[in-house]
């Protein structure tokens, strides 16, 4: 039996609603310390990975390893029935084997909603992620984040990130029109200004990405103030969102390669 | 000659507003005392039932019973014209007798809104609808019953009703999954208290209707903080929004054959 | 070089929204004195004519007279990036012949942002518009007047505005159904009113317009909370918004011809 309360239903109703339009089926991987889901996007491209653990959790109760395979589109409809401020309790029992239910409850209203869904068979390959040593790190603000990866949009497929210890540059190029946005770190900050740009640099980055996976990934953006951006060159990116500090959703994205190496390639 | 005159445009904007998607075309049947409406869905599967007694208007005359046939989309976009707050006069005149003309007025910014709409010609079978002593009757806050009905669309065609002292449980179900919704009745409420949920029982009910025309009734919802709901098996349920304690917007519906006792009908 | 610098960027995105459905390229004449912009509306019906004086600039240079030919859809998109209280520098130099630039800055973030835009071609045919002595204008709540337009949309093509002492009526019928809209003047009202509706005629005026491109017009709204309308009979209408005291935003629209006196063109 798998069983565990939130809460407030709103964190995993907008965690479900910002990777399900990348994401089309999952496998949560339900243990002792935490559940998990790690998936590709469709097209192989970009991986989502979240971590919610047990911190997270007014009750859990996980008696095995089970692996829940979910379609997220039909999680999204359930989730949408729960109202914020509801609890939502997860539940999974093993006679009945292939559906989860949700149970929301109003305990103010006398309201009790439950809503279960049909489970599916999912490939489980789980990727084992390197541990990485990022030549730079870079937190900032995740509305402005969002909004850089909107505006760059309008004219150009591409971003392009550099770092260094002046700042953080996005930049993006069409025929038609070009941005650049320009952060300076923010001076005197400290880790719990939601406001600040923090950047740490070893050596600084250049690196090219697909803008519409970008913005795949900020509709993640309603789950923390900040997002933290690590990039190398030729290495993937990671875009982690906190979740209360007792857990994450990452999205990992290689780069594009570089255009002016491949005169060919126009 | 018929004129009536409301303190508020809103009112009648947020009657035609909800019933304009069930019924195209309508006859209002005005007489001394009051302004009625009758009309069945365009699938003849619902019926929907209006009355605006004279105790809503700040004026009213009406010579003589008549009969005024409008449709309810170009009703709809003259009483679009209307700010909330403005007054709204209906006239009818003998001598202009193909139009009916809608009359806004802004007294605080000296403006003046008139508009004339055609009337249309339309069959008049008033149904005699037989006074009914149900099994059931549920008085719930109007956006629970609306939301409940949104939710359970989600996984389900149908909608399942069951009443007994202990509560009221909707229940949807369908292929990818399904929902419960449990509302306990209040206890101590009275009358009054717009968010209690009062349940009358004679005899336990447990009969099911189609969500899609649920949800078209629930468009009334801003009518009223409250929704009444008659049961009874095998006959039409009663939706019913007050209106001001002078009036009501009634839905009924047949319920759903059960599909249990039609195993043919699959 | 020309370098102006507009001290808030929602005043340039404003007019930009409220004429790009309506003109598609655009030449902005820039001289030492103002900003200009003077063109057709594509099926050469409506003219949209702009102003914005130095006055309106927190920095203005303008070393010789020239004109910058744009795409206001890619000049919106520009636009779009603008936080609306980010400052706007509008830069374009000799040497970069072919794009204008857009730099947006908000000071307190650190944050910098630049997008630049392709220029385009454009024959510039500056008409000249005749100095006019209109017969009635009307000074009205631009919200007001952005209402009537569309309620009368709702039944009719063209809109008759009738000006005479006792005030405007605005006039639209179909063939389901017909609206009239009546203002008073607003009486002791002065000019720092923005809900008056002030009016002066010399001679009472009578005369119709396409609605569509009235409702074009009024997307210029967020501009100004008033809007002057000058009549003539047979003459262009000019509805103009102005800007902060040092500019505006005018359109020309010629009338329709009276139905009445062409019995043939039913």
């Amino acid at each position: 039996m798998f069983e565990a309360k939130l809460g407030n239903a709103a964190l995993l109703k907008k965690i479900i609603e910002a990777i399900k339009d990348l994401v089309t089926d999952a496998p949560f991987d339900c243990s002792e310390n935490a559940m998990c889901l790690q998936a590709m996007d469709s097209s192989h491209v970009a991986l989502v990975s979240m971590k919610l653990e047990v911190g997270l959790f007014e009750t859990y109760r996980c008696d095995r390893t089970i692996n829940l395979g979910m379609s997220l589109a039909n999680m999204a409809k359930a989730l949408k029935c729960a109202n914020n401020d509801d609890t939502c309790l997860i539940r999974y029992e093993e006679n009945d084997a292939d559906s989860i239910t949700f149970a929301f409850e109003d305990t103010k209203r006398g309201k009790m909603q439950e809503v279960t869904v049909k489970m599916m068979d999912i490939d489980n390959e789980h990727l084992g992620i390197p541990d990485q040593d990022y030549a730079a790190v870079v937190t900032m603000p995740s509305g402005e984040f969002q909004k850089t990866c909107r505006d760059l949009a309008m004219f150009s497929d591409s971003l392009t990130i550099t770092v260094t210890k002046a700042g953080i540059v996005f930049t993006g190029k069409g025929d038609t029109g070009s941005s650049v946005v320009n952060y300076a770190p923010t001076k005197n900050a400290d880790n719990d200004d939601d406001d600040a740009v923090l950047i740490v640099v070893k050596e600084p980055v250049n690196v090219s990405f697909s803008i519409k996976y970008m913005n795949h990934f900020t509709k993640a953006t309603g789950l923390s103030q900040k997002v933290k951006i690590s990039l190398c060159n030729n290495i993937p990116v990671v875009i982690e969102y906190g979740i209360e500090e007792n857990g994450y959703l990452r999205f990992y994205l290689a780069p594009k390669i570089d255009e002016d190496e491949n005169p060919m390639d126009d």
